[in-house]
């Protein structure tokens, strides 16, 4: 492969301010939003139409080039790094907004599309989209679908897979795909779900049709405070097992509840073990009877201190010291990793349990701040690069943590995708045969590997020089985690 | 291949009660639901344990027999009908249910546990399973999956593919692979949501992890008469698209009223030109409020004729008329052919006079009993098949129908599968990059073909030989369909 002659070609496809080759200028694009692994791509390339794309893919088809896409670049696992011999398909100008269908409640964007950004143009529709990753005022929706990202609102309303309906999508051979559309179902294999998450390796996102959601009347926020995490992690499996899903359901435990504290001042309660909030939202007569219902359980589960925000500015602060818990960690800490794992939420305070047997063990101060209606775990390790062994202690640990989801019958991510990040722990939650199957169905759409090559999907090689770790889902008997 | 041979391995791994050879015997295996296509197997096999299906399995890969895996064999699309050359795996004596994980709310079972089964085994916790096919005291869990099966209640509720949680696959290669689980969220590309509806062509699944959902305490039936059919499908498109959605949302035309009224005596208006049933169900006091709005558009809507059913023997009684719909027609007509696609809600009024448009140009009668609410048409062609003729002008003026849910936007399935009764229609559907992608798809887990081959997909060839009639959703202009 000639990098001069594929540059030239590029420039004879696309303007000039599409291209940019001066090492300067792609330094922003050697990392994502995991800045921990960095790698510089010789070009990035940044099309302003679909047909721009379709050029870039031919082309990069033709010489045999790596071709790594990217958003906003908000992700958090590294599925944007670049390729050392790739280049960067970059699909921040492929902003438009091509339709939003009233009628049938969704919206056709194109993969640059911010995710606020939808809902922002269905607002006066009374509709909004509702995924809503922290990271929703930046992230595009085609990240969004690459990683199937998630959010507080994902409990009641589902990950990005449960919120698409249509993609377009370009093969690295240069065809477009249909997949789903307006209607419901679709015939044939279920291509659509199939993308969703697949990180880039599959084909090219050039168009999303999502579903929209008429915005809930009514809605109200909970806080409510414990002196012991495991009655906060019990109330959080009363509530669901009882059959009422709230559209969000979080919790912050002492480390997470006081550095937000210290940066927002929402008010929390300081000297709490854990908070729990609860979003209720629907019709009036709905939220008021799910607020009765929730505040019971609270009290019987031990809450001591328990809030109903009912006026938007109150509710918006409840939130405030969630929303900003993760950046709150950069004041008491240089450094911090942030994990992502889902249990089975029943397992819930065993688990928080053992993340603090492990912590005492690296020594490395652990908050946690968690979607914990769906068992989705953000464990934050707070470390300080500049302390030899630190980054890599943090790194152990992270791994022994998202091991001990899959031991507890979870998995190793719940929104934030597999990436660099995590591809030894994918050794550990599947077996040989289905590592072999992904790559069997990966070769089926791009036989060459030009697509994203590497990520999210170990190599059987690189499994077994870090031994047999593959510890199969829920079956190994709990008493497993007693050797951390 | 010798047929003797393989059925000698076959006997040294079953006993002797799980295997059918006489041709008599194997009879009932020669069609599932649709009966109009039939082929005789040379031998069924019926294992007991799922050693005894891997047993199958190997033995056929090792001779090239193709396996046609079935479960209750009520499906309507002939996604089960006998390969000439090949077995059929009947997967129903693997019917135990394995765990009611009332914590987590799923249950974990068996293929060939009977979708019905499921909510008797959880209905002591309040629990049960949503996906309610027409054939829900027959039809298996494993069936379900491989047709994507939806149900009056998929409407809330959605279709199997969004309440199976986890799936444990048998491939052809003898590996099992474990899907999702109890956990949010699974890693790696989606291959549960990819088997879910592939129709038995990229594995055997061997166990079934479903969600469960806690009974809704209260609903309401509400039956609404119209003078006019284009009123009542407004109403649908008024309800839905101001974000209510109800638990089902059913509409009948004249004919399937009058049938169904001289059959069981639900005491629907025969003079009404289309009624709608209407579920609500929910805590008491959002049932209420959705009841009083649903009455008010449906009075907007010109209703003239509305009843709200409380007790729920007056509301199984409207829902009776309904469920024998399909019988009833057996009484009007000799043989009727029921058709099913789906469109996207707006294009209701105008597709259904397409269909009447359509059954005069025939001179074959249609009813129509529907899952409105999204958008899933069952037409019910009526004809007689001892009339020279109409038998082929039936298949003729239903495959028209389904070009006609294309041409709109829609699809050629809304709960069937495709089978072998669609693959011509699949043709319009797709394009010959996206089948081509669908068939490499295929060969990633069934390099030999031997899964159910010659199902579902249809070859390029055959594609190519009814003509160039891709007619890509929504993309042409609706003028299309006054060629009918």
């Amino acid at each position: 492969m000639s990098r001069a002659l594929v540059t030239e070609l590029l420039r004879a496809n696309l303007p000039a301010r599409s291209l940019i080759t001066d090492p300067k200028a792609l330094k922003p694009y050697e990392t994502d939003g995991l800045t921990a692994i960095r790698e510089l791509p010789w070009l990035v390339a940044l099309p302003e139409t679909v047909q721009q794309v379709e050029a870039v893919v031919r082309i990069c088809r033709s010489h045999g080039v790596p071709i790594v896409a990217r958003g906003a670049g908000t992700g958090l696992s590294g599925g944007a790094r670049p390729h050392k011999d790739g280049i960067v398909l970059g699909l921040s100008k492929l902003n438009k907004i091509l339709e939003v269908d009233v009628d049938n409640c969704v919206a056709r964007v194109q993969p640059g599309v911010r995710n606020q950004a939808i809902s922002d143009a269905s607002a006066k529709h009374g509709l909004y989209y509702a995924p809503d990753p922290s990271s929703q005022i930046a992230c595009s929706i085609g990240g969004n679908v690459a990683e199937n990202s998630g959010g507080v609102h994902c409990l009641k309303y589902g990950l990005t897979v449960h919120n698409v309906v249509g993609l377009e999508v370009l093969t690295v051979d240069g065809n477009f795909l249909e997949l789903g559309g307006k209607g419901l179902d679709s015939p044939g294999y279920d291509l659509l779900a199939l993308l969703s998450g697949s990180e880039g390796m599959l084909g090219i996102v050039t168009e999303v049709t999502v579903r929209l959601l008429p915005k809930p009347p009514e809605k109200r926020v909970i806080l409510a405070a414990f002196h012991e995490v495991k009655a906060a992690a019990d109330v959080v499996g009363n509530i669901i097992g009882h059959g009422l899903i709230p559209a969000g359901l979080e919790m912050m435990d002492r480390l997470a509840i006081e550095a937000a504290e210290d940066y927002v001042h929402a008010g929390y309660p300081r000297e709490a073990a854990a908070i729990l909030l609860c979003e209720l939202d629907g019709i009036e007569a709905e939220v008021e009877s799910n607020v009765t219902f929730v505040l019971r359980l609270l009290e019987d589960g031990g809450a001591y201190d328990v809030r109903v925000a009912v006026e938007p500015e109150e509710q918006a602060l409840f939130w405030l010291g969630r929303k900003a818990a993760f950046p709150a960690m950069g004041r008491i800490s240089p450094d911090y990793y942030c994990m992502d794992g889902t249990i089975p939420r029943t397992r819930l305070s065993e688990v928080l349990e053992s993340i603090e047997q492990l912590s005492r063990h690296y020594g490395l101060r652990v908050a946690n701040v968690f979607h914990a209606g769906d068992g989705n775990l953000h464990p934050l390790i707070l470390y300080d690069a500049n302390q030899p062994g630190q980054l890599e202690r943090t790194e152990e640990m992270g791994g022994k943590i998202l091991e001990l989801c899959v031991a507890v019958g979870g998995s190793v991510t719940g929104e934030h995708g597999v990436g660099v990040e995590k591809l030894d722990q994918m050794c550990s939650q599947f077996s040989a045969a289905e590592l072999d199957q992904f790559h069997r169905l990966k070769e089926a759409f791009d036989p060459e590997l030009l697509l994203n090559p590497g990520k999210a999907i170990p190599s059987l090689s690189r499994c077994s020089e870090i031994g047999g770790m593959h510890i199969h889902g829920g079956k190994l008997p709990f008493p497993h985690i007693e050797r951390f």
